[in-house]
């Protein structure tokens, strides 16, 4: 038998015999690891522990200890799911049922389901678990499959289209239970340690609106009670800060369905953080001597057929007809930038010239994917375009990391970064790419961070380092963003004058140091609980005098002291208490409760919003210390502890 | 025979037989007054000597004194205009020829025209005004007149549409030429002074895309040689300073046909500008606790149904189709603004609510009409609106008044304000139309400006308050306004709880300072010839090394001492006075000049864009003069003087 090459992620490499399996390259790696195989990924696919090998690959071998287990039981768990379902309701048809990163879901259909038969399908999904059924890998013949499908158009037009070259198809079989499935799965039904039926909705059969409507259950598995425990509780607290409500509550913004889904209203409570938000970034772009420009919303589609975003992009943009003639609402602003660039005569002694607009782009999102301000159609990126000398890439690269260090440390978010390579379908030659991915390699060594490389996962126009951020409930979003391009100077014919007096192309740099202002907003608005930094808060004090008479010296401390800051006084004829529990619930970083004794004195008793309080704070030194928190946009009040 | 009563201007009235014409009625007034009469304004409209008044009626004698008269001398030249070219070119075909408020013009078809002939055409004008013939007025049935323009349609389209009711119609006599025309006219073709052709365009009949194309010919009158030489100075000096050519000059705007007819993109000069007058109007309504808010573009139309303006607009509206519901970009921002307020429960210690928001609106011009920033698709209002109890109208016109003034102060710009009052069609009882125009004129009055009464011209929802800029060149742009709103409110069902306990509606005051960013950066641009006052001015200081070897020491106060402004650096390797040259045609406020003789001492020579020069100014002084000056936002640079 010929032999094959297979690589293991430590770079070594393994001569086996072509057809072994994932679990026999791992028992010739050492018994251990070959009885505690799991599954396989091989070159980059999550694949079941028997899928023999032909030919040279890359092999990582999974195990209880993998990242990747929880996926492998949460597909198990999807299978529990759905026989416990067909053990109720034996008409129930099933379509697809695969692991996500918060558990499972399953499409089904032929049945009514609501939250209130939960309860019974857990317990029939735990009965599952507890008689600790084996999972077995069966392969059946495709004709066989379409047999055993007779009644299940769904699985049967899988069969046809995705499984249609196939002579063999894989189930996986649990009692007297199977279902067709390319696995991997868990050894036996008793390893999915806790189950957990979440929410029910609705789903397009292919996630096209024009398909059937199924019902989508999602539930959720982990290895023990705890781990489910808590995610729950990680979950709940999820709930509790989802922007959504805490958007409402605070007034921060809304999205009524007479002007539009997808398209938010900011309240004064939202602009407020929003126009710190920008002054924060155009500061940022200032010190960089970013040029600001502004371009419209609306553009003749001509632009986007030149900038290829008509080509790739037409079913997200919003298209009309002005006078017979097509025009698109802006998906990205970078055509325009790149416009603006392609008017001027430019010697290299002026680059890099560096763009700066926030910009609100517009994107098509199909109506069911739109959610609070996570996915909208109507964004504002605060975007930038720098147009720069092939050779000054890692200077200009490093411009921009100083530019979102900036910001991952104001905000004091974690982080995770990665570096995204050339794909298989690229544009530039051999040398740039190069080059490019040699610069940024050197600028992210230089920066002291870890990162991950994905290759294979940049543009097709350049290669990329991508952030995401890690909120306080360990959720990842995306952020900021740093893409070489190579393509849009090519098709706007951009260039400059270079030092030998010939004309050359310069390379495009995108970059966002937020990602999108609705995205960050939603970020912090979860991450912070509603509980902003004072130089964000909408409010940042709010004055309680005790009594009505107290009002006179409140409006003098507002008026002399703390002119500089966003102030309110509680005017209302309230209880202190009342008053107190008004500004707690509207997140007010700073109480100011003053009555007689503080007239007197001169002073002001300081309560923060986590109920520390200090009484008796000369104001001149209340101002000194709210004034040096805004201006080191400290995370949190400190004046109390 | 009955008599009727004339309304003269001084409130007078005089009865006169009903059937008296205007010159009539002058020569009762008084034998002089009736030989200087040239026509009348009846009811408002200007109209012939000879108009016989059967019914009650407010009238204007126009004499050569008047404001009128210059437009009536107007049409008399269109027609010694259309009656020259007929001479030359008998197959000429005319179509209409009004006076406007720089001329007049005459659209015609059926001959080929360019500028060239312009000098045989205004030859032959002059001749007719040599020739000084009579101009007659002559009344013709309608069949008379069809039958005389047998030949041309457009003519008779007149007749069969706007005069199909008259049984005569007036024509105008002048030689052997005559016009179909309502009047009125000067005496004889002497009286027309000084005579210019100005330029050719294309125009519709009647404006409407869809019809016939004709040559439409501008020109000019006046009473004397002296007067036109005047205005073609002025109009030379404003092609000078057109917004256009400067815009293109110092690298403002762009507005390429690729992206779009319409929608102009803000280069880096520009948008610094704009950044300045952002930071200026916003820095105006921080100052009156004004609430910024943030809308989307994009709306459903059952928004802009709700607002009326979909009725009213929907033809300016740019519409488009979104999963079939028909949605709008937003010509106005009021409406977003409303359904914040509307979201809101407000008493009323709340009010008054001040919402502002630089918002980009879109209005679908006809593309002929485009031009420049002054008639565009896309521009940014300065918008606010306030939502006020009606008794407290006056104290907000009045925070409103107070910053228009800071406006009109700081750009040093003159203007006229106009009061307009109740039309004919409007909503709101009378009472709050009483108090409304009352507090609007007491805000007026107390302000001490001069102030017109354009009587029924106010907004069918409430009356208003207009200003308009005079710019440089004494021509006048359409400036800042202060609008009441008694519809929106109730449109949107907008209500606040009174000190009653009662729910009350709020009147809606809508707002802007400078009207549109567009209008005003042009006005701006126009008005100071591109030198705009050093704190707007995009590179405000230009540092001229004498040599390469002065470069280090220009880096040196660049940085140390004028960080906080916009300063560049020449530092190609040209003559002083090219560089001086450059910097001046770049209009850059301050040059300083730095050679071996400065850097020892430590000093610079200061010269400034009107050519005045300092030499051997100390670095601090001229920074501390620099941050005054932009400060205080000083129209001009007065260091050397």
């Amino acid at each position: 038998m010929s032999q094959i090459v297979v690589t293991l992620p430590d770079g070594s490499e393994l001569d086996v015999e072509a057809g072994s399996s994932v679990e026999d390259v791992a028992y010739e790696i050492g018994p251990g690891l070959g009885s505690d195989t799991i599954a396989g990924i091989v070159d980059g696919e999550l694949t079941d522990k028997d899928e023999p090998l032909y030919e040279d690959c890359e092999l990582v071998i999974v195990t209880e200890q993998s990242e990747e287990y929880l996926q492998v039981l949460r597909h198990s768990a999807a299978h529990i799911f759905a026989q416990a379902l067909q053990r109720l309701h034996p008409d129930a048809k099933l379509t697809i049922g695969p692991p996500t990163d918060e558990g499972f879901y399953y499409d089904v259909t032929g049945v009514e389901l609501s939250e209130s038969d939960f309860e019974a399908l857990e317990s029939e999904m735990e009965a599952i678990i507890d008689a600790d059924y084996e999972i077995e890998r069966v392969e059946r013949s495709r004709d066989e499959a379409l047999e055993l499908y007779a009644d299940n158009e769904y699985k049967r037009e899988i069969l046809e289209t995705e499984a249609a070259d196939e002579e063999t198809v894989s189930f996986y079989v649990q009692n007297d239970w199977q279902d067709l499935c390319r696995g991997p799965h868990v050894d036996s039904t008793g390893e999915v340690g806790a189950v957990k039926l979440l929410s029910i909705a609705a789903a397009y059969w292919r996630g096209d609106e024009d398909n059937d409507t199924l019902t989508r259950v999602y539930g959720t598995a982990f290895e023990s009670e705890a781990d489910l425990e808590a995610y729950l509780d990680r979950r709940e607290q999820a709930k509790e800060r989802d922007h959504r409500k805490l958007g409402r509550e605070l007034d921060l913004f809304s999205i009524p369905d007479v002007t539009g889904p997808g398209l938010p209203l900011y309240h004064p409570n939202g602009k407020a953080i929003l126009r710190e938000l920008e002054a924060f970034v155009d500061g940022l772009n200032d010190a960089q001597d970013y040029d600001f420009v502004e371009t419209p919303h609306l553009f003749r589609t001509e632009l986007w057929k030149q900038s290829g975003h008509y080509e790739n992009y037409v079913d997200d943009m919003f298209l009309l007809d002005v006078n017979d003639e097509e025009y698109g609402l802006k998906p990205m602003n970078c055509p325009g930038h790149a416009t603006i660039f392609q008017q001027g005569s430019w010697s290299y002694r002026d680059l890099p010239i560096r763009y700066a607009e926030n910009g609100k782009v517009y994107r098509k999102e199909q109506r069911g994917e739109l959610s609070g301000l996570s996915r909208v159609w109507a964004f504002t990126i605060d975007d930038g375009h720098l147009f720069v000398q092939p050779e000054s890439i890692e200077r200009e690269v490093n411009v921009v990391m100083d530019q979102i260090n900036a910001v991952l440390e104001t905000f004091d978010l974690d982080y995770d970064v990665a570096l995204a390579t050339r794909p298989e379908k690229s544009v530039g030659s051999d040398e740039i790419w190069e080059q490019a991915e040699s610069q940024l390699r050197d600028v992210l060594e230089a920066s002291g961070m870890d990162y991950d490389v994905e290759a294979g996962d940049g543009a097709f126009y350049g290669p990329k380092i991508d952030f995401s951020f890690r909120d306080a409930l360990g959720r990842n979003w995306d952020g900021p963003t740093v893409q070489l391009d190579f393509n849009m100077p090519e098709r706007f014919d951009l260039s400059y004058t270079g030092e030998d007096n010939e004309e050359h192309q310069p390379v495009m740099i995108h970059r966002a140091l937020y990602g999108s202002y609705e995205r960050f907003f939603m970020v912090l608005i979860e991450h912070f609980d509603g509980n902003f930094p004072t130089w964000l808060a909408p409010e940042q004090v709010r004055i309680l005098p005790v009594s009505d008479d107290n009002i006179g010296y409140a409006k003098q401390l507002k008026n002399r002291y703390l002119g500089d800051f966003r102030v309110e006084i509680e005017d209302r004829s309230w209880t202190v208490g009342k008053k107190i529990q008004a500004a707690h619930d509207d997140r007010v970083p700073y109480m100011l409760v003053v009555g007689d004794n503080e007239e007197e004195a001169g002073t002001v008793s300081v309560r923060d919003r986590f109920e520390e309080e200090a009484k008796d704070v000369d104001i001149e030194t209340f101002r000194a210390h709210l004034e040096g928190e805004v201006d080191e946009k400290r995370i949190e009040p400190d004046l109390v502890e």
